[in-house]
């Protein structure tokens, strides 16, 4: 086992190669640190500025051997990662953070759901449902429409539809892949926000100013921080979000969507365990990014400061929009991350850019 | 040829792997290039962190086609890289940036004072010297203790001594290794500034915000900025940094070192070709840092904003210092910077640490 905090020299393995890897290494690569990538695509974001990547699936035992071999701790860029694969690292004797315990709770979004409810915070009401036939006395209770979505898997909306009567049962469940899934009781909410948060490995906790978040078609398109909010409901965010750092004896970063409704009440929409597309206004916000603060989190390092030194609108470059690279970097304010993503696809995140303001 | 402005996916090349080849690298990812390294030394600073790396001297002529074949435009991290690659990598159709004639002029310290005064821009009183025999007269002319430096080479205070009378030329003379060297006068400075400006393709100027700047044996130890300057200060190094620009039809970031004389003049101490340890504090100062600036300048993209947004003392990590990692990752208003370099030999540069304040 690794001793921490790690210093500088040591290795950080991260499984998954995107964007947020590709973040992640860097702030690492500032602190010092080299980054090893376990990715199964070939020339992936987050490989192409590490010092080793390893192109293999994730439950390549080879592969994982190699990992742990060169890392003094691995961490993930997304909370799909194969719990086998987790477990055949700690076979090898490497720690991996966020531990098991986040990731089996946020793998399934029922679970996710009770882990909550246990915790005393607040989520839409929801069912499980293992098959169709389960959806409309599902639906009688938590009135129609209602979202289906699968348990495990999908991200920015994919793996979920809406199911507005009972009659549509069936057609809807089959959408979705016919697997097991969760029906959510549409929230009634006035805007989305989001806070993430960070838990040290001696459980100290840090939490940024709060998102407030605009989607489109399931997928985050801006990102207004620091948001407007009463200090009442500033103070229950970084409640909700400690009490979910410590359920989960979690440590890194964690991103929570929240819904707040028109009484100011907030219900948890969704945990991620790791770094957070509504985080990625802290680059050029705070001193310490949500990148660093993983990292910071994972090596045994003491958390960075979280105060924003300005207010950030981060806008998601989806698709063709990266094609705006020349203009945005000819806007004196903004600052543009692009991911080294070679195929532009519609909706496929290729950037972001981050405008800066003087805080209110 | 390259047609500029290069679009994200392009590939950069830096000749030299050490800390700015690293900075650079990281900063180009940002904005969604690959990054291509030639370096000696096996797994540098600036390897680790980008795509492809390059073991090879720099006037290997395979290492500059394998460079030249991956790159869409070369830059370097530092001035001393030999004519001749330049030359060889011309051959091949790459464009290198900044040009040769910004290299002809400040690979040679007494070139580089004639291009200046030349330009208008004032330096000490100096001398060329070609053997000890030069020494006593140009000492006579400059007044004793003057300094002598190597015309090529060194840097950090390698290269040079003092000669304090002429009795000591020939010993002086030998202690810097026998080599073509330059004698200058003593300048009798208040205190050390600098200036980090850039121009792009198009021929646009950018200036930061000047740094003062402290030395100790030859090394930078700590750089202020915004340095507290009278505006006909800050004007006149706005000045001095154009004249040069425009006089080595620069392409890219440029560090201009200053003595400011208690009559308010300044002397050009020394130009460097290429982004430069006194604009550090741009990383956590400005939104765009002199190595996203210099990117940008290479790429023909336009150049990015140069205000402060805060105050920042830069201290560099020389040695053993960066053993105080734990202790500065726990500083509230600091931003550490480390290199990835293993061995930390006594004032070897290891990395640095931006500490903020709002502006004054």
């Amino acid at each position: 086992m690794a001793d921490f905090p790690l210093p500088p020299g040591s290795t950080i393995g991260i499984l998954g190669g995107g964007q947020l890897g590709r973040m992640l290494a860097m702030a690492a690569a500032r602190l010092g640190f080299d980054v090893a990538i376990l990715e199964p695509g070939p020339v992936s974001p987050a490989g192409r500025v590490s010092s080793l990547e390893i192109c293999a699936d994730y439950d390549d035992e080879d592969a994982l051997e190699q990992l742990a071999a060169s890392c003094d701790v691995v961490t993930f860029e997304f909370e799909n990662v194969p719990a086998a694969a987790l477990k055949t690292l700690a076979g090898f004797g490497t720690e991996v953070a966020p531990g098991p315990k986040a990731l089996a709770f946020t793998q399934d979004r029922v679970e996710e759901k009770r882990f909550l409810v246990a915790h005393g915070v607040d989520t839409v009401a929801f069912e499980a449902i293992d098959s169709a036939e389960d959806i409309p006395a599902a639906l009688e209770r938590l009135g129609a429409p209602a979202l289906l979505k699968t348990r495990r898997e999908g991200y920015d909306g994919k793996g979920q539809a809406w199911v507005k009567d009972a009659g549509e049962a069936a057609a809807v469940f089959a959408a979705i892949g016919a697997k097991p899934a969760i029906l959510e009781a549409r929230a009634d909410f006035v805007r989305e926000l989001s806070v993430i948060a960070a838990r040290g490995r001696d459980g100290q906790v840090a939490v940024y100013p709060m998102g407030e978040n605009r989607h489109a078609g399931g997928v985050l398109r801006t990102t207004t921080a620091p948001a407007a909010v009463p200090d009442i409901t500033r103070d229950r965010a970084i409640e909700i979000a400690g009490r979910i750092l410590e359920g989960l004896d979690y440590v890194g970063v964690l991103g929570v969507e929240l819904f707040e409704l028109a009484d100011g009440r907030l219900l948890v929409n969704e945990i991620a365990p790791r770094v957070h597309n509504t985080g990625h206004w802290t680059q050029d916000g705070c001193l310490c990014d949500q990148f660093e603060q993983h990292v910071r989190a994972v090596a045994g390092w003491p958390l960075g400061p979280t105060e924003a030194r300005c207010a950030v609108e981060m806008e998601n470059l989806l698709g063709a929009d990266a094609e705006r690279w020349a203009e945005i970097a000819a806007e004196p304010n903004a600052v543009l991350h692009l991911y080294g993503k070679g195929d532009a696809r519609p909706g496929r995140k290729m950037g972001h850019v981050n405008r800066v303001k003087p805080l209110r």
